[in-house]
C-alpha cells in the first residue's frame, strides 16, 4: 500500500444501523451492502453477532450472512462480543472478526456490562480462534478521546487497552472518538502515544464521529501523522446516542470528497456511493443529512 | 497577538443574512449583533452599503448603523462596493470598511457585473478614503478555491488579485472558498502562493464554507500554516446559493468548539454564542442546523 493509498472501512451496515429502532428488512440491508460494494468499498462491516435481545436491529445476522453475496476482494467483517457470538459467526461463515472494548471503565460497564479486563478476557478466545483459522481481526477501542460518563480520557488508558489487544494478536485497532469530542490536537496526542508505545500507524484505523463537526479536521491531522485507514458510515447513519438529533459517525461521502480533493487513492466512486446513501436514507425514511449528500460533489456546469 | 491567539471575524449579520428572502427586522439584526458582542466577538461585520435594490435584506444599513450601540473594543466593519456606498457608510459613521472582488472573471461578472479590473478600480477610492481617515480596511477575494462557472481557480489568479488589493493599501485580505470546495491541500497551495508572493500570514484571513464538510479541516491546515484569523457565521446562516439546502459559511460555534479543543485563545464564550445562534435561528424560523448547535458543547454529566 503506497503512502497515497487510503483504506475506507465502511461501518454503515453495522454501527450505522444498530441503534435504529424501526425494523429494517434484511433485504434492505443486503441491498445497502451490495450498493456499497458497487461503489468500490472493499471493507464493509456487515453485522454483529451480539445477542439479538441486546441489539434487535441486528438480530438477523445469521440470515444476512447466509444470503450475503460475497464479492472477490471485499472483506465483510462482523462484530463478535464473546464465545457464543463466535460460534454463530463461525456457523455463518464469517472470516473477519471484530472485538470490542473501550478506554473508559464507566463506558465499558454501561455499554457491555463488563470491566475493561473482562472485555479483554472475552475478546481473547475470539481472536485466538480467528488466528488459528487465519482470519483477519480488528479490535475496537471506544471512548479513546472522551467518555460520556467520566469526561476526558487520558492517552495512557488508550495505550494500555491497545497494547492488550495487540498482545491478543489483532491485526488492526480502530481508535474511536465515540462521542465526537476530539480535535486535531487530541489526535496528535493519542496517536503519538500509541506510536510511541510501538504500535505502528499501519495497524491503526481512526473512527471519528462528526458530532461537533470536527471529524474531517481530525482526519486531516491523522493523515499528517501517517494514518491510512478511516472508518465511516455511508449516509451518515448512526447518529449519536449521547446527543439526540446530532451527527454520529463520519459520513463516508464526506470522507470520500475530502480524500478525492487531497488527491489520495481509495477506490470509491462518489456518485455510486451517493446511490447507496440515498438507498439507506429512503430505507430509514429520513432526508440525507450529510454535507456531500446535500451539496453533491463538485461539478462545473 | 501571540501565536496561540486567534481572531474570529463574525460575518453572520452581513454575509449570513444577505441572501435571506423573508424580511428581517432591524430590531432583530441589532439584537443579533449585541448578542454576538455579549459572547465576546470583537469583529462583527454589521451590514453592507450596496444598493438596496441589489440586496433588499440589507436596505436598512443606514438605520442599523444609526441605532447600533457600539461597544468599546469591538469593530463593526461594513461592506462598501463603490463611491456611492462609501458616501452612505461615511454618513452612517462607519470606520471599518470592506471591499470586494474575486479571483474568477465569470464570478465577478455574474456577482457584481464588473470585470476584476473594474472591481479593483471601484475599490480604489474606498480604500484611499479609509486610509486618509485612518480606518481599518479589508479586501475580500472570493472564489479563491473554485468558481461555480469556470471550475478550478489557479493560485496565480488569487495572488494577482491579492497583490492589487494590497497595493491599494488594505489592512487585511479575506481569502474565500465561496462555494465550499477546498480541501487542506488546496489551502496549502493557495496560502503558500500568497506568502510566497510576500503577503504575510498576519494580513490573511480565511473564509471557508462548509458546503462539503471541509471547513474545519481547512481551518486545521491553515492554523498549521500560521493563519490566525477566520471568518465564520453564528448559527450557520448564509447557506450556499449554488447548492440549495446545503451549508454555506462555516458556523462560528463549530469554529469556537474546535479552537477551544485546540487550546487556542479567541475570547468567545461558546454558551453565550449559542444564545446568539438560537436568536437568529428563531428569527429565521429554522432549526439550528450547525453541528455544535445540535450537539452542544461537551459537558460531562
Amino acid at each position: 500500500m503506497a503512502d497515497r493509498d487510503v483504506r475506507i472501512y465502511e461501518v454503515g451496515p453495522r454501527d450505522g444501523l444498530q441503534n435504529e429502532t424501526a425494523p429494517i428488512s434484511t433485504d434492505a440491508k443486503l441491498r445497502f451492502i451490495q450498493l456499497l460494494a458497487d461503489a468500490g468499498l472493499r471493507e464493509i462491516e456487515a453485522t454483529s453477532f451480539v445477542s439479538p435481545t441486546a441489539i434487535p436491529q441486528l438480530g438477523d445476522a445469521n440470515e444476512l450472512m447466509a444470503r450475503l453475496e460475497r464479492r472477490p476482494g471485499v472483506r465483510y467483517p462482523v462484530l463478535v462480543p464473546n464465545r457464543r457470538g463466535l460460534e454463530r459467526a463461525q456457523a455463518a461463515g464469517a472470516d473477519a472478526l471484530c472485538v470490542f472494548t473501550a478506554a473508559s471503565e464507566p463506558f465499558t460497564k454501561a455499554n457491555i456490562n463488563m470491566t475493561i479486563p473482562e472485555s479483554i478476557d472475552a475478546a481473547g478466545p475470539v481472536v485466538e480462534t480467528a488466528r488459528e483459522h487465519g482470519w483477519w481481526t480488528r479490535g475496537y477501542v471506544s471512548t479513546a478521546f472522551g467518555c460520556p460518563y467520566q469526561g476526558e480520557v487520558g492517552e495512557a488508558a488508550v495505550v494500555g487497552v491497545a497494547q492488550q489487544l495487540i498482545e491478543l494478536g489483532v491485526d488492526e485497532l480502530s481508535i474511536g472518538d465515540t462521542i465526537g469530542v476530539a480535535g486535531p490536537a487530541d489526535v496528535r496526542r493519542v496517536v503519538g502515544a500509541l506510536t510511541g508505545a510501538g504500535i505502528g500507524t499501519d495497524r491503526l484505523a481512526m473512527h471519528f464521529h462528526d458530532t461537533r463537526g470536527t471529524a474531517l479536521a481530525n482526519v486531516t491531522a491523522a493523515l499528517d501523522l501517517g494514518i491510512r485507514c478511516f472508518d465511516a458510515s455511508t449516509g451518515g447513519t448512526g447518529g449519536c446516542p449521547y446527543a439526540p438529533g446530532a451527527a454520529g459517525n463520519l459520513a463516508t461521502e464526506d470522507l470520500v470528497y475530502l480524500l478525492d480533493r487531497e488527491g489520495l487513492s481509495h477506490g470509491v466512486d462518489l456518485d455510486a456511493l451517493l446511490v447507496a446513501a440515498r438507498h439507506i436514507s429512503e430505507t430509514l425514511g429520513r432526508a440525507l443529512g450529510t454535507k456531500v449528500g446535500q451539496a453533491g460533489g463538485w461539478r462545473v456546469p
